[in-house]
């Protein structure tokens, strides 16, 4: 008997309809002889409603009460979907992020899961119940106040039960029927792959891929939980991603597809005298600032004044801090300039075959270039290559690099109309 | 400094704007140098949703979901007053049913609070925060799960912490300014009054009233909590509910008003032997059934046969589980007939004067007979007359008993739309 933990989000969650069609599926899963944890997210816009509601009574709330706000949500699909699934004469049971056990830090929206103690949840799968997990929430392991997890929280949730419980699998099930060779809305014949390892589906995220958080690939890798990316609106088998990198045979070893990001910027500092710890002073006020950066590109310094330029890429909503905070830097340093551009959009190659392949960086640029496409960045990891290009070309990237490589499939992508949480 | 529990309605918190200004008034209470702990039911008409929600999924939902679906409305009401009453730069904090302490029995949809332990809000109050508590909600002592309280269930909630508390009053907030004289829907002279013993505010509410739910005033006279009836759409200071009967001077001993009740139904059972025991067999069924009886009548056996008639009222609610009940019976032990009637009204004048006017009684049917209205039953506890009449009549029988007794004012009294949970 396998132990199986469901994901469910937003979209699959929208209306009563729905979720009498997800308990149906659990339901199917448990009377295939499987133990059944699930996990929701919040029905469709709630969050947003909730958010909106919020907004009208103060601007800037207090963290510790948007928590206790927006948990509500999840326990609201949560106990629905107890109740669907309990029509089907099943027995089930509901439990709270608390009840569940996911302890996490005290940081407010945006906590960390310390450990994951689901004695609950046990003690009601081996007494036969599905247990309902109430996704994206914890509590504070010291206070026992209610925390989120942020972003893709309900991912992180239903992969840490995953890992805590020691299930088989965790199925992360959204509109979309798995991991494409790329956006199908950008690339129309991207398809759908089978296999990925972790390390695949990491850089898949980093580098935009929207279907998984990376957080949560991240947590699957520690703790080795196969996680299945499937639709709740088909019975596709979805994507797999389980197995690490070094254990992929070089013979099966392909390029697995084309992310695209258009969510960063570009800041360039021009005239910043090439010295160590020049550079060092950029990098520490901007993580002082908690601003992630991306990619780094320092150029060679001209041979007269030993002054060279940094140019980096940053998250569009960190850009006018960023800008503010290195313009006062500019004037207290003395550098030439700083200057801030929007209109950059990442495009990026990933599989664990471009070990093995050598000319893969080659025929990628060479792509670029047939397309008429300037490269404006460019970095590469060993499993992945990324470039920086204009924004207006960045749909055009994609499709040629996914043309040149041979990525696409004769039938069709299906593509289902809204996006996950 | 005073400690006032405050407890808000679904009607006081129906919109963002309807929260900002209850916050402005707990603000208010607070820089009037009062501590300050609130009380608030779910918004408007959130509760009706979730059921609705409910109902689509399953109809007939585990009433463990429920608790977990329906809490969820008390925990947004909640978070968002908080948020509300920090935008005004003051400290507050608020708590789920659990974090406040409420212990309850573990019956899911109607559990009785067991014990209040506030130790984390009486913290708070202690460094000066605002507490916002949620209501109707409990926690299971045992099993640790989440319960609901039932009808009324936030203001037991707030009586149940203002005891706890030994807070000095709990105002009960609604979309009506106080206790009136009559429903003024039906009695437009109906005048508001200024104060009423628990006893009397026991009979109006059990007489029909809907101001305050029964159980919360027991828990109020009990724990001899002051409560004062209060409208949040007004600065009224409203009614007063505090005292024991037995502490009212004879010469201030007044009739507080007149209640109606048209949720009641009438059984008969015809001809059944006048022999101790026959009727202790009806009343054992029922209450094995848990139907509550109201009002009995049993009329004189006539001569010939020994046998007599029953007659009680019970909620219309349960009467058709009481008429197949006792069809059964009746086929078991003989008697005559059991016949069932929907449309009745009851009529109840309250008030601690009664006991040192010995004449009330006179009065009362007089008011009916005049008003060429037909007593159906009629009984009388120490402060209360009640008579069924014919449910046609129920509005002009309460207006001939507050003209009769003199209970209008002069001022006309003032209706908001809506009604409170």
């Amino acid at each position: 008997m396998a132990l199986i933990v469901q994901k469910y989000g937003g979209s699959s969650l929208e209306s009563a309809e729905r979720i009498r069609a997800v308990a149906e599926r659990i339901v199917a899963t448990k009377k295939a002889g499987n133990d059944v944890v699930v996990v929701c997210s919040a029905m469709g816009d709630t969050t947003d409603e909730l958010l909106d509601l919020a907004a009208q009574v103060n601007p800037t709330p207090p963290a510790r009460e948007m928590d206790m706000l927006l948990t509500a949500g999840e326990r609201i699909s949560n106990s629905l979907v107890a109740m669907a699934v309990a029509s089907h004469g099943v027995d089930v049971q509901s439990f709270t992020g608390s009840q569940a056990g996911v302890l996490t830090t005290e940081r407010h929206g945006n906590a960390r899961i310390i450990e994951v103690t689901p004695g609950r949840v046990e003690d009601a799968v081996q007494e036969g119940k599905i247990a309902i997990v109430a996704g994206f929430q914890g509590v504070n392991r010291d206070t026992r106040d209610v925390t989120t997890l942020g972003r893709g929280g309900s991912d992180t949730t239903a992969v840490a039960l995953a890992a805590a419980m020691g299930a088989d699998e965790c199925e992360i099930y959204s509109d979309v029927d798995g991991v494409y060779t790329a956006d199908p809305r950008i690339v129309p014949d991207a398809r759908k792959l089978d296999h990925l390892c972790f390390e695949e589906m990491l850089e898949l995220a980093a580098s935009g891929s929207k279907i998984l958080v990376l957080r949560s690939v991240e947590y699957a890798r520690a703790f080795n939980v196969p996680l299945r990316v499937r639709s709740s609106y088909s019975n596709d088998t979805g994507t797999l991603v389980a197995g690490a990198l070094e254990d992929i045979p070089v013979e099966e070893a392909v390029l697995s597809g084309v992310a695209t990001d258009n969510s960063e910027a570009k800041i360039s500092i021009l005239g910043i005298p090439d010295t160590p710890g020049e550079a060092a002073k950029v990098f520490r006020a901007l993580a002082d600032a908690e601003i992630n950066i991306d990619m780094v590109l320092q150029n060679i310094s001209s041979a007269e004044d030993n002054k060279t330029d940094i140019t980096f890429t940053l998250p569009v909503a960190d850009g006018s801090r960023g800008i503010e905070l290195l313009s006062a830097l500019r004037n207290k340093e003395g550098w030439d300039d700083v200057v801030y551009h929007e209109g950059i959009g990442k495009v990026s190659l990933i599989g664990a075959g471009m070990k093995s392949h050598p000319g893969v960086t080659a025929d990628f640029t060479e792509a670029l270039r047939d397309a008429g496409i300037n490269i404006e960045m460019i970095t590469t990891s060993e499993i992945r290559i990324t470039a920086v290009v204009d924004a207006n070309n960045l749909a055009e990237a994609a499709r040629a690099i996914h043309t040149k490589f041979d990525l696409g499939g004769d039938e069709p992508a299906v593509v289902y109309a809204g996006t996950g949480r």
